[in-house]
């Protein structure tokens, strides 16, 4: 394995503080052995972050695009401009290249600790397995879905985002971070191991695989006219059938799941999904059997 | 009693959004009796509401001052024009004149549903005791503070603020709405009480006077390097005393609290306070014995 360097993210979004916070205690352990690997510590978005918002512009993490697919019109974005400059330098052909980008974000949903993936790459599976193995963690497969595109790790070969709630933007929760250590300590032991070449990669990976997204009742005007029904808030990850509620509108009407199939929703009322309509995320659930082949893609890394 | 019409206020700042859908709901149910009374339901800050952040400009619910108070620079901002506006059209000398105006916010302290005053009005004193007789809420009297002045409720002849929390900002709880519900609706049946000289004030008024406000511990370049210690979180309106923990430092040091005075911190990490330098205010409790004076005075309005 020639993995070198490793790109930790925080702060992607700015208001999402606790990754930053858990970051600066994991800086000071950083001189016990890193088994030859570097870490790059890196706030993604330091301007929204000392403002205390998601985003200056656009969202930051939407802003990781190929140029082939990307509005001209927003070159001046501040995001834009920051994704450039951290592919360029922390990119795979920049100066301080890095094999591997972990992005660490926080929800306000109640989805506890996972993993987020974006499409099927099996360098990815190689690293969620062995953490999904440790921990039991869900994750969250991100595919096929054309209006969100540009995520931060796709940028690198191999990547993925830890994905940490439910915490309120902005708001600093010790047990948060506890969880974000725990984590990324883990992520340091099992990356050592695969360089050592001790993995134990377990026989299967199970994968939440996204389905795509539902906005919230809205009014004549456009503004969001039903909650997250009581009997779904905080009901992340938990299956979901024909004519179970979703949403109580003002008028005291349910809405309920009108779909033939059962999913898993995720992200349910997410505050920073609403400006995407996106009320909730509909999942299904999907086992992978794992291969060798994923240990040796990571380890061409 | 010459009350004719009341303002309720919701959205004063804009990621406050719970208690602009409760008002939604009561809005609905204004056709029944209200004995005389008018009710002028409006979002404070509009503008802010619709971009779901605190404030544009500056924060709303501190730019209701005397002129001769004002910074002259502020007078382009948004907030100060839409304090002028609502003062010009609703304040007791405008088209629209409304005696009482009720401020609805929420927290993202653990502080549950309390009533904030601002300074000690007779009128408003009246008003508390009754719902903290229905409910046993909480009282913050806020007082002698030169450096948060130019509250909402302090250009009306009477008023008060309903605090309700947790919640996070932008975040739609129907559990914090229906607390919204059940004290509008009182409040309601209070003043309609009033009015028909059915009251019965309590023997006392229970308060937490404000004492003053502590900061987060800083590093040298001012960013926040401590956080709400564990055993501090979530423990609004409980007492501490000497030696007892605040803040847990990004060292692991404990900072304690360290005046001679028994206190009862509230705000406790309050996300919106984080600007203004406040990781927490402290109060002490104070018993006030009612008087018929009370009644007199709000009788007057």
């Amino acid at each position: 394995m020639t993995v070198q360097r490793i790109l930790i993210v925080s702060g992607t979004h700015g208001n999402e503080i606790n990754p930053v916070w858990a970051v600066k205690q994991i800086h000071r352990e950083q001189n016990s052995s890193n088994h030859g690997i570097e870490y790059e510590f890196i706030i993604g978005n330091p301007a929204a972050y000392k403002k205390g918002c998601r985003y200056i512009d656009v969202d930051l993490n939407r802003s990781f695009k190929k140029s082939a697919d990307f509005d001209q019109h927003k070159n001046s974005f501040y995001e834009t401009k920051r994704a450039n400059f951290l592919v360029h330098e922390f990119g795979i052909d920049g100066p301080q290249p890095c094999q591997i980008a972990i992005d660490l974000h926080t929800t306000t949903a109640n989805m506890g600790t996972s993993i987020v993936l974006y499409g099927r790459r099996l360098k990815d599976f190689c690293l969620a397995a062995l953490l999904q193995n440790k921990f039991g963690l869900p994750i969250y497969l991100h595919e096929k879905d054309k209006s969100q595109t540009g995520f931060l790790v796709e940028s690198w070969p191999c990547g993925l985002v830890i994905e940490v709630g439910a915490v309120p933007q902005n708001f600093y929760d010790q047990s948060i971070i506890n969880k974000f250590l725990i984590i990324i300590r883990s992520l340091r032991e099992e990356i050592d191991k695969l360089k050592n070449n001790l993995i134990d990669l377990p026989k299967q990976l199970v994968v939440h695989v996204h389905q795509g997204s539902i906005d919230y009742p809205r009014d004549e005007k456009g503004n969001i006219d039903g909650l997250i029904h009581p009997q779904r808030l905080n009901q992340d990850w938990k299956i979901i059938k024909k004519g179970d509620p979703l949403f109580l509108d003002s008028q005291g009407v349910i809405h309920t799941y009108e779909g033939d199939q059962f999913v898993w929703p995720v992200f349910i009322g997410e505050v920073a999904y609403k400006e995407k309509k996106i009320a909730m995320s509909y999942t299904k659930k999907e086992v992978i059997c794992s291969s060798k082949q994923w240990v040796h893609e990571f380890e061409s890394l």
